[in-house]
């Protein structure tokens, strides 16, 4: 496994869905950065499930503890480690499809992988539940973007084939305050009203989820290899259930002539700005200072309550499966958040490398 | 920059499109890899211009020289340096726009983040030029994946609007033979005709790529933060245009309900298999066996003979800009085997690194 | 502040001295490796102090507790986080020298880099109990090398000038038995004697460390630059207090002429062994099948109970200063534990690398 | 193989003793970088053999070749790609000798890593020529050093047991004009004295060079695992023939008391110094501002004229071997300038890291 990512902001998780914890430690992150558990745990907040009919009845307090690098409210310079532990685990559900492999999910390839000794138990480390690190990693990210002047925001923009327009970005930050994470009142009201219909079905839904981050110094992104495109797309890659990304027109670019999608050069009081900003604010794998825009596709969630054909691994022979437990109708609202923060630490991470954020917040 | 990508098969790139080369070191390569200038020569020659409509009048014959690293028709385990020169350099149409931002490309972000010291000529060091060493370095990965079967074909399945069906793997092998790398005839004929036509406009065109890997290992990706999705997405975004990747039915998965998008398992002849593959051949990052399938989105091509409002960058003042140079209406085609290339590369790395490739071939 | 070592089999450290714990992450280790809380715990028992009269007074239960990645006994693929919390921690002697910079500390060094922000009670990251994390790594390293059949062992060769000889390996491996981990009684006496002495003048002593790891397949390390030496040093310098490495005859070579200090190869029972052993184990960066044999340099502990001149370096004036607190006379014998903590996860990394140790252990 | 070193400043290496050429790239240059052919041409001076009775006979002109990265004079923020080619290649000594190790070289050790394809010819990829490549990049290194002041200088202070007494830097400054790199002029005269008598004997040298560097910013050193001289070992023990590596009084610091041992803190001129270097400029693994100094130890030269037992690997029987060819007596004086680029380019990727030089040279 390989589970660190960045290269001067580095982010190392670990724990699983049903062990005791799950936990990240942030390495790298600048000395004397103002941070407390508060600022971690409004975050953590937003990603907890029980607000919304898209989520899972699965309880957890997912209380923030911090075990290093952070002495009277400021980062160190040491390595912070954080940890929420586990406590509403229930492994009774699981026990029933031992050994059959749930569609979807990471079942065999894990099991192929670590030879059968992975920790199956609700996914293991293959759980939407490690995304609670990220969450974690990410509230310090933001808060040391924040310094300059940096901000990132996501927010649902489809659900089901259910789209959401919006018109502002001071409209998208109101996102946030929606069950769904969805800055269209109306739009959302149809989003929810499609996923009670699912949930009862016993099936699933998946959708889009966009995110801009604003005030991006001119310069991050270390081409031709560490493009700021391509740290981004792997670190979104690393949430479950993402299966495509896209920056600025993405795919829809394909079907644009250049004098269409090019975005035109113009200085505007001082500083060059482009006229559209089709490219998603990211000119050869360095940002041009323009929003940041990437959307990431999910997939609709894998467990579904619907019986489905599958295999008994140990048994080597076809069987079908029934998944009880509790899981997310849809996944979208809770990964806003999980999308944002991982923007932050790849966002973070290359502006210590562009010397942007110091080594010391003053 | 970072110019290096991989963690045990690893490839760095340098030069730039009007300097002395283009090339490539690849370290980490497994020794007793039989393998010769033909080998490499044969896939830079796919990526040669000049053989469609699409193509730029830059006439480079592009003969690898190997420089370091093989030895009697072997791979010695030592770094494996790889160079063609530049031989067309023609700097004439470039001095003519010096100063002056190229809407669409690095022009500006360059220009920021290397302080006005980047080679701009032609692009320099962010041309579509440096792929060639992506090639290189993919005919020696291609080779490695040779030893344990791993075979892996792109082709275009859609320029400007314009989709291209294929109905199966056999007819997708034989798009190498199609000047646009697209593997149904009447399609190819019908872009054919719209390159010809927004060529005249003074225009260019977009698409989409396909690429697909048969007989990959089960078990390849080091999650949480090395999915084999998230490092082929970020090899793929090293290649310039490319602005985003989906893997299997990818975004379209954001449409589907759970219970049409997961793949089911069934046992077949002893062995695991799914009876569809929405997932594109990975689960949790790791893959599953199944036939990898991503897509990359390719943007129009960003030189285009149009006059375009810009910016004097020296003068920090609004301009026009009237592009001469060569360029490809589409680069589409050309870019099919630069996809392969970094494919190759992405899944030679993780197979040593499961240790399905080991240190010595025998 | 750059906390993980290693390649594919990885460590990251975190905690401080007198923060709520010190801990370590694995990551990257084969799944399948039969290791519980007593393999790891009997580990931190040869680092304990108060067995010796070298030893500080500050006792610590250092109980491991396993937070994930080990399920039933067996790793299973995914990260393993360790942690032993922090007790005995006694702030009062350090808020007396608040601002003094201790001589030989990294007191100044960490004030500069870290703005001051750096946690300073005890040494914070920078005392040596930090390497509690290193011996817990060290005890999965040294069960993963187990099933390899490697072995490593450390001793005691020089504590204040006293020299302590050895005639065999099965000599050296009761060190493990001596308080000051020295395989020569007469010797350990002697430095005992030595070391009473010196406590009583409030002073400290440093010594050599040798270590040996033997049964090493042939081919670990990787040229030019993860030479096996250069990795070894660079792991044993993260030790606090050693200030040289060596290997094999060492700095003694320089003094010796080709003929005498060349290893020369013979066959032995079909195996090519050398007649001696000058090298250490090592050709040009990497094993040769014999013994690997390194030795360290460990300065006298900083903390010392005599006065000493130093800057108070938030007044910026010269100043003197008096170290309490309970500090050991000499860490020789505490660090030999930790020396071959370093050098298992060394060579895990190199044996992963290269192969010998497999992804699963079967 | 391993062949890249450095996080933001790296550098790799490529090219055998008698391959077509020795080359390297340096990847994360700072740009607008004033340097040409003549500044690395000269450190490659320094290296080349022939100016004293010590070196070997073959003769290599050794002239640098720029391939990219650098663009009128300056750098220009893309890799730069160096390369000398390789002339005086005469294969006919080795061809002699082949299928017999070679006693002190990597012959044993490659042909079981590499199965025997490694390139054998003189060493290949494990000859001391590949650090012509180290001194390119040492001289890219240097010049970025410059910008902040930091100046670097090594010499002889040992060979063959005759050691040389230096009274200051200016006087170390010196020793790059003397035929062995030794400052001390009549220790210099005897160690020739000794190299002739021992060169008549077919026989080799070894000894110790001390590398200095003044003027480096407080806080290079990025604790706990990337220490300041955890990396510098590391980078010198790259350098074939290196055994060793102590910083300050190291080794001997062993045999000293704490209150001998440790550097007392002042105030000087608003400035913290110590007033003793027995550190050698490092607390903690982080630099303190005073002159950092490191020894190495070097072995003798592992090639001899003296006939010595060894092993025909291909027949897998005992034999003897007589080295001919052309081999330095002693290859101290031709390795101190690697010594010092190797100090260079690990100083250059730290003050980087560090923010100490920016991106972009202004």
């Amino acid at each position: 496994m390989s589970n660190t990512i960045g290269k001067l902001f580095t982010v190392t998780s670990y724990g699983e869905s049903h062990g005791k914890c799950i936990g990240v430690i942030v390495d790298g992150c600048p000395a004397g950065l103002s941070i407390d558990e508060t600022d971690i745990q409004s975050e953590l907040d937003k990603r907890r499930p029980g607000n919304s009919t898209a989520a899972t009845g699965r309880r957890e307090d997912d209380r923030v503890e911090i075990l290093s690098g952070i002495s009277g409210g400021f980062t160190t310079g040491a390595p912070v480690c954080l940890m929420v532990r586990n406590k509403d685990v229930d492994d009774s559900d699981y026990e029933k499809i031992r050994g059959k492999l749930r569609p979807g999910h990471a079942d065999y390839t894990a099991h192929v992988k670590y030879g059968g000794y992975q920790d199956w138990r609700g996914g293991g480390r293959f759980s939407g539940r490690i995304t609670a690190g990220f969450v974690m990693a990410g509230a310090i990210a933001k808060k040391a973007l924040g310094t300059i002047g940096t901000e990132i925001f996501a927010h649902t923009v489809e659900i089901g084939g259910i789209a959401a327009r919006t018109t502002s970005y001071e409209e998208i930050k109101q996102a946030v305050n929606d069950p769904l994470r969805c800055a269209n009142a109306a739009a959302s009201k149809r989003m929810n009203d499609l996923i009670a219909e699912v949930k009862k079905e016993g099936d699933s839904l998946g959708g889009i989820i966009e995110c801009i981050a604003v005030n991006v110094p001119v310069g991050l992104g270390e081409p031709v290899f560490d493009n700021l495109d391509g740290e981004l797309a792997r670190a979104l890659l690393a949430i479950p259930a993402v299966k495509g990304v896209e920056f600025g027109t993405g795919f829809t670019s394909a079907r644009l002539k250049g004098s269409q999608n090019n975005d035109l050069f113009r200085v505007e009081k001082g500083r060059v700005i482009t006229t559209s900003n089709n490219s998603g604010g990211i000119n050869g794998g360095i940002s041009n200072g323009m929003p940041l825009v990437v959307k990431v596709a999910v997939k609709p969630t894998s467990s579904i309550a619907i019986e489905q054909d599958t295999v008994d691994i140990e048994k080597m022979e076809n069987t079908t499966i029934t998944i009880g437990g509790r899981h997310d109708v849809c996944i979208v609202p809770r990964a806003v958040v999980v999308v944002e923060a991982m923007m932050a630490v790849t966002l973070c991470d290359f502006a210590m490398r562009a010397g942007y954020i110091p080594r010391v917040i003053k």
